[in-house]
């Protein structure tokens, strides 16, 4: 990686949004940084999928190690960090992973979304002794065990499918009147018989335990009892744009609180540009497939715009000098 | 396949926005139908690619050929027919293939578009006898010979890197000032050295030759003559949207000529949504992964409204008998 570098692009994420979109900027041959955060968003916790185009089944790590073997091969440079703020400097945008600076004369934010949670007391306290917000991640750890796992939409019964091969028994608990789902797999839930229970209009009003999870209380009973004792609780109730990042820059949100941006993923703030789950470009479908067009159509504008404007973001402008860059490996 | 059907979603087109349309549709759990017309469209026609999510490199037709198996596994219905008409008829959309008819409730269009010819005399003539509009299909035949191919596109630029692999010289055609294309493919044309020739502001104007192409003849001289003697031509001017069956429709096209529709790829007729190279979403952007994310949106549009509105399309309705369907197989 090239120190004191200013960049043409610098890509905040890596799901397949932000690694599309190193994809196309590496062959656009645009000077690209991409800061990964957690490698693979979202794309990572999904468990094998099979409608990403072009592969009858692969598990969501594999696919995503697949797009940064492009990537690499690419020469594009990619550090693990998280970024803590970014700012307008002239014309130039920073950004701060750790003490380090990376300047850039444009931005991609892909930083996707944050997982819900149930937004229970002891909620932080229990998680991972037994409360769980990736079924693909820490399923395994429930062999022969009991779980519920919260939610009504289609990643929950995903999951529900997915952990039915190690757990005996699963609870899956619905606020709402209905499951909604893709038909497939909700076909494939119902194969499971009997170790699957489906609660529905029904909400987990407490967690209930020492050190670990022990029972659950639920908001209607279910079998003359109000509290469910199982050993563990996987919540899959969607998640949030994650627009903090954003929201520093200036930058538009829409009304339900993601990245606005036009039909080429160019945000409100002239160079930078967003993609992936933290825009609403074809409303609540997200998929493998529509973050990675939009990946490539975020880069592909940041590259055309780049072309007309040249390096508005120039070194010797700043006001601060760049030395604070030398410790970058 | 059913015959007698009425389909819930026939997909007119086999592209890979067409065949994942299919992929959607099949685990949505829609009846439906993909006419395939030329399999895998365009995607099969574009060489090795290295821009696709997933694949280091992957050959065009195999990429589409993956998507397939995937639509197979899902046991959607695919046949190779070229759609002649569509019509509505009541609620319903009539496809007509040959003699036979396939009704549905709902239509995707992912027709994708129609590569542009140079309008010269005799060039249908000659279309396989030296002028070619495929440099993956018939590329091959031209082993160490000379050719020429017209275009300053990334698709020309593309197709010179491929040819050079068999011919002795090959001549880029440019009509423009320069050539517009991915930087890592110019790069890797200026590599070939001068087995490629480049002739900016230059127009094919005239063909020359007995049952085969020999000569061709140019708006500007190279090396003091009109006349430049090859065994190929290789015509790479781009395309435009068949938007033939849109227009039979009703369905409103863009200023661009292309089809119209929302950010759900609903077009402005009930029931009929489109996909691909025939929709100008993200402009002049079509890429493997924008058709793919577009038919993935188009079928679940389609899966959306067709839940809401049900079988509006009822067979009994039809002011025809049905029984011409009878020799369908």
């Amino acid at each position: 990686m090239d120190n004191n570098a200013v960049y043409d692009l610098v890509i905040i994420g890596s799901g397949m949004a932000g690694l599309t979109a190193g994809l196309y900027a590496g062959r656009y041959r645009m000077k690209t940084l991409i800061i990964g955060g957690d490698f693979g968003g979202e794309g990572t916790t999904a468990g094998e999928t099979s409608n990403y185009p072009g592969f009858l089944q692969i598990d969501g790590f594999e696919l995503m190690s697949k797009v940064k073997e492009q990537v690499d091969a690419l020469g594009v440079p990619f550090i693990d960090g998280r970024v803590e703020r970014v700012e307008r400097r002239g014309h130039c945008f920073v950004v701060h992973v750790g003490s380090h600076e990376y300047i850039s004369n444009t931005l991609l934010l892909a930083i996707g979304s944050k997982r819900r949670i149930l937004g229970l007391p002891r909620e932080a306290e229990l998680k991972g002794n037994g409360v769980h917000y990736c079924v693909t991640c820490d399923g395994p750890l429930y062999r022969n065990r009991v779980v519920a796992l919260v939610g009504g939409g289609d990643a929950s019964v995903k999951g529900v499918n997915l952990i039915a091969e190690y757990v005996s028994k699963v609870y899956l608990i619905v606020r709402s009147k209905e499951i909604v789902a893709e038909p497939i797999n909700t076909e494939r839930m119902k194969k499971l018989g009997n170790k699957v229970e489906i609660l529905l209009e029904t909400q987990v009003k407490e967690l209930i335990g020492g050190k670990r999870l022990q029972k659950i209380g639920l908001s209607m009973p279910y079998k003359g009892s109000s509290e469910l004792a199982i050993d563990g609780l996987f919540v899959e109730i969607g998640a949030d744009p994650d627009t903090r990042l954003a929201r520093s820059l200036g930058v538009a949100l829409d009304e339900k609180g993601y990245i606005e941006t036009d039909h080429m993923m160019r945000t409100s703030v002239d160079g930078v540009f967003a993609a992936g789950d933290a825009v609403n470009h074809f409303g609540h479908f997200k998929q493998y497939v529509t973050a990675a067009a939009l990946g490539a159509v975020a880069a592909t504008a940041a590259y055309e715009d780049h072309k007309i404007h040249g390096d508005l973001c120039q070194l010797h402008a700043l006001p601060v000098k760049v030395s604070a860059q030398k410790g970058i490996t």
